[in-house]
């Protein structure tokens, strides 16, 4: 499949995309880069990494870079020759380029692919939704997570429907559909989510019911929907706690004389497999769902092997023809 | 000070409500409890704490008992014999009462004292606030955790006023005020934040501006201030983060092997202390803020450690003069 790569979105950007955009390359023969960017700098960071199948990649030279600072709307409109908006544009309009993929600033690149590549038809909002990890290994599906911060009951629905096909996509039978709540009883809710609840049980879906932000990694559902402003905080809650642990118990273990030290040396393998569990970024990025092309958002910080899983990711979804799955799901 | 115990509250209760009131009096010489309850099992259990100064404490007998899975509004206003009406209803009529603590169902507390004991003059609504770990080994407030799920903007101010006036009670000098927002930059948020953001900014507050939820136990901020159902997310998100992590640390060692096995049993004292610091439990319960006397909701799966806590933390407060410094607060 013919992957999109904005090279220069993201904190470590141009090298650690383009670097991460090789390794894709290397993992799977049928992936095709297409990089914007200053393309005599991604010239040079391709050669850098010792990588010579010059049939498999290719390069829209786009002088312009959106920053974080920038107001996203403002940005798309008027810098029409960014990496970001070249890229977009490219993909909107080569039926061969399946799928998208930048770490740039998520305003920029929910509002770019909004504006510039379309909404499915019957979409209201397209919806961010990223995958965290279960305690069961698997991943639950968070949506949305900042794209919609003030939603009607009847959004919450169709990022059910949306999130549902998305998990269908990825193998997931009869995906369980849970709205985040902040109780477990069916008559918990704030006005929003009361009336949700009507609507997600009425529907087709397989709706389990409301679970409170505890459960989201516990394994009780496939898909957990949220309004984007309670989503993001729940998804920036869980990623600050996972990272102070991970620090204090760093310490503590510093901090607890020899034999805590040495104990800690013999759990470090142990432990750094547990990191790379609960590494938000090694999940790849999160789906802009509802657009008309796979468009992953990866991490502002994401490192090379961050970006070869989100381009993995692209890869793999628009093979699972998610975008047409979608499209179905919202026709029922 | 005297202190008002609700001991048919939680998944614990009888036993270790009275066991952990009893430890509170053992730690407190200063401290008198009253007892609403089952006057013969009350007296039973104390007797089993071989705890003899009998001038220590009170009982006041109330057979009925309000369970989770009743409606709080109608069982605050039909169970008038219940350890948690019986104990609000002293605590309002008797001056010397200081505080009250409960574990039992939070919407029955929370409507109960807003009924029974009523609000400090100019107090909209009042707001469910525990205390969380922060990086630092201090504590930061969040407020609310859930008792208004529908806020208006100048409810958020309110609860800055009185998050504010609460840490100042507890030795913070001019605590800084953050709003817990989708991201740091001031033109964030949703329509309830934006506009709350507004009034913060124009506040005599020490308003620090937005946070984001991967901030709220970096230490930023003293009081971080949410809409009760957000606030409430983001509690769960983090304890729920926090549980799942020492979950899964525990089987990645157990797993491990036998190098792991033994580096596990070298950290133990280490992970403990870790724990405990994490451990929401351990800082007492959530104060009730903005009802005319000191109302702490402990956690319903509290242990006596825990009951012990939340009685020494209502004791403290009410010395420290938390209703009158939130009722001036209000005057300004």
């Amino acid at each position: 499949m013919k992957i999109v790569v904005d090279a220069y979105g993201g904190d470590n950007a141009p090298a650690a995309i383009v670097a991460g955009a090789v390794d894709a390359m290397k993992a799977d023969d049928g992936i095709i880069i297409v990089f914007t960017g200053k393309e005599i700098e991604i010239k040079e960071l391709i050669k850098k990494e010792n990588f010579s199948e010059a049939d498999r990649y290719a390069i829209i030279n786009a002088d312009e870079i959106i920053t974080n600072d920038e107001v996203p709307t403002a940005a798309v409109r008027s810098k029409l020759n960014s990496s970001l908006v070249v890229g977009l544009d490219y993909l909107k309009k080569e039926q061969s380029a399946a799928g998208f993929v930048s770490a740039g600033s998520t305003g920029a690149v929910l509002t770019g692919a909004t504006l510039r590549v379309g909404r499915i038809e019957n979409v209201a909002r397209p919806a961010l939704a990223p995958l965290l990890p279960r305690m069961d290994g698997k991943s639950v599906l968070l949506i949305d997570c900042g794209a919609n911060v003030d939603c009607r009951p009847e959004m919450l629905l169709q990022f059910g429907i949306m999130g549902g096909a998305y998990m269908n996509a990825l193998g997931v039978d009869k995906p369980r559909i849970a709205l985040l709540n902040n109780g477990a009883e069916s008559k918990k809710g704030n006005e929003l989510t009361k009336a949700a609840f009507e609507l997600l049980s009425a529907s087709d879906l397989n709706f389990v019911g409301n679970t409170e932000a505890r459960e989201i990694m516990s394994g009780n559902a496939d898909v957990v929907v949220a309004d984007g402003f309670v989503g993001n905080v729940a998804l920036k809650a869980c990623e600050g706690t996972a990272l102070m642990i991970l620090k204090m118990l760093k310490e503590s273990v510093l901090n607890g004389g020899l034999t805590a030290k040495i104990g800690g040396m013999l759990i470090k393998k142990s432990l750094s497999g547990l990191k790379s569990k609960l590494d938000f970024n090694e999940q790849g990025g999160a789906l802009f769902v509802g657009v008309n092309k796979v468009v992953v958002k990866a991490h502002g910080s994401s490192k090379r092997s961050a970006i070869k899983a989100a381009i993995l990711q692209a890869d793999g979804l628009a093979k699972a023809g998610l975008v047409e799955k979608i499209s179905a799901s919202l026709k029922n």
